[in-house]
């Protein structure tokens, strides 16, 4: 970890993974909806669909599409695989809305609630502002402002996103924060010069895929979770 | 005042006039920054400069630019007037932020927390999102979701605002009410399907010079304050 050349001013967190578990939420909708199927697998299989179909966005293959059309295009194109394709179109478009229902993991309110005394807090997420702003209102998180790859029309990791950021409230972008629980985005976010704090959600794709959570060095700060990372700022 | 045949499900909120009071606070820091200027006129002449400058940015005149800038255009431009013209750049930077830093009319706090109980609560405001972002962490607005024509990149009138955020929430334009102290900005929400709710706000150009806040009866609602409304809607 460097030691912070500059205080941020604002802190920009990815949400999915990072500030909720999807892939609990998504298994525990699935399995209720239907207890036959695997919900953990339906939801690895979901959120697999998701980087190719952004790709398909940037690539001008698609035009500017909204993360709730990407995953209903995702969802409908793995419902056969798991004997789903009955689901009329009311049942998916309601599960496809699972997305805005994600609980947080159990330290996120505590600790965003923190970090927000001293910092203005902030999403940067490829989900769209309507999904964010949603599952803020049902999961509590106070967020001052909701950002999104549909404001600047640029999934992460396109650098437009993380530039905006800095862009919208006018800052260098040495004064912004991205937090993340994926080493790429942060990867890309310090590519723009923004700083960057890793979080740790070994979880992220269930307790039975753990995933690494090794510090990388690069990184401006890393925590266990966003209470040890107010503490870590001195909130 | 007609019923609501629909239930809105998002409120929409014009910001300056309508939750803030811009003329008071304006008005006060030039005067706390200049005694011997009178800030009341300051403050007329400089919101006075801020549909001409909108206008040349929508006539394609400007490219694409934020209110901090064209207040900021406004401000450098009327200053000789008012003998201020000797503020240097760290100085007029710091007055410009005064449209950060306007103070919430004293019903505003408690009916936007009432109304929020209830529905999805955003800024539609031709602020940039930094401005309304600063400016709601400083009053305590508890906005879900910081709208602004900088989202859109279109300023109200233009129906692309209006419909944005029917659009930015999956809502047909009924299921949307805009909230604003101007039937003007009323009237083209109206015109886009949106319901509305009209505010009297009759000191919005300071206490000397009121202005008329005769009911429209085209509009769905009319309520004193914001608290009033919250009455009128059942929170």
């Amino acid at each position: 970890m460097n030691s912070s050349p500059t205080p941020a001013r604002v802190l920009a967190f990815d949400v999915f993974g990072t500030a909720v578990d999807w892939h609990g939420s998504i298994t525990r909708e699935v399995q209720a909806l239907r207890p036959s199927v695997d919900g953990a697998e339906f939801a690895l299989a979901w959120r697999a669909g998701y980087r190719p179909a952004m790709a398909r966005v940037m690539s001008g293959e698609l035009g500017w599409t909204r993360i709730d059309e990407l995953h209903r295009m995702v969802l409908d194109s793995i419902l056969p695989q798991f004997g789903m394709d009955d689901l009329n179109d009311t049942e998916r478009q309601h599960l496809n809305r699972a997305w805005h229902r994600l609980d947080p993991w159990p330290d996120v309110v505590a600790g965003l609630t923190r970090l927000k005394s001293r910092f203005t807090i902030c999403t940067l997420s490829n989900g769209n502002i309507g999904l964010l702003t949603n599952m803020a209102k049902r999961a509590g998180l106070p967020w001052d402002c909701v950002l999104s790859a549909e404001v600047f029309r640029a999934y992460k990791p396109d650098p437009a996103a993380y530039l905006g950021v800095a862009s919208v409230f006018d800052l260098p972008p040495e004064e912004v924060m991205l937090v993340a629980a994926h080493q790429d985005d942060l990867a890309a976010a310090r590519g723009c010069g923004l700083q960057t704090a890793y979080i740790e959600r070994p979880a992220e794709f269930g307790a039975a895929r753990l995933k690494d959570v090794s510090p990388d060095p690069a990184n401006t700060w890393h925590a266990k979770d966003f209470n040890a990372l107010a503490d870590q700022l001195g909130c």
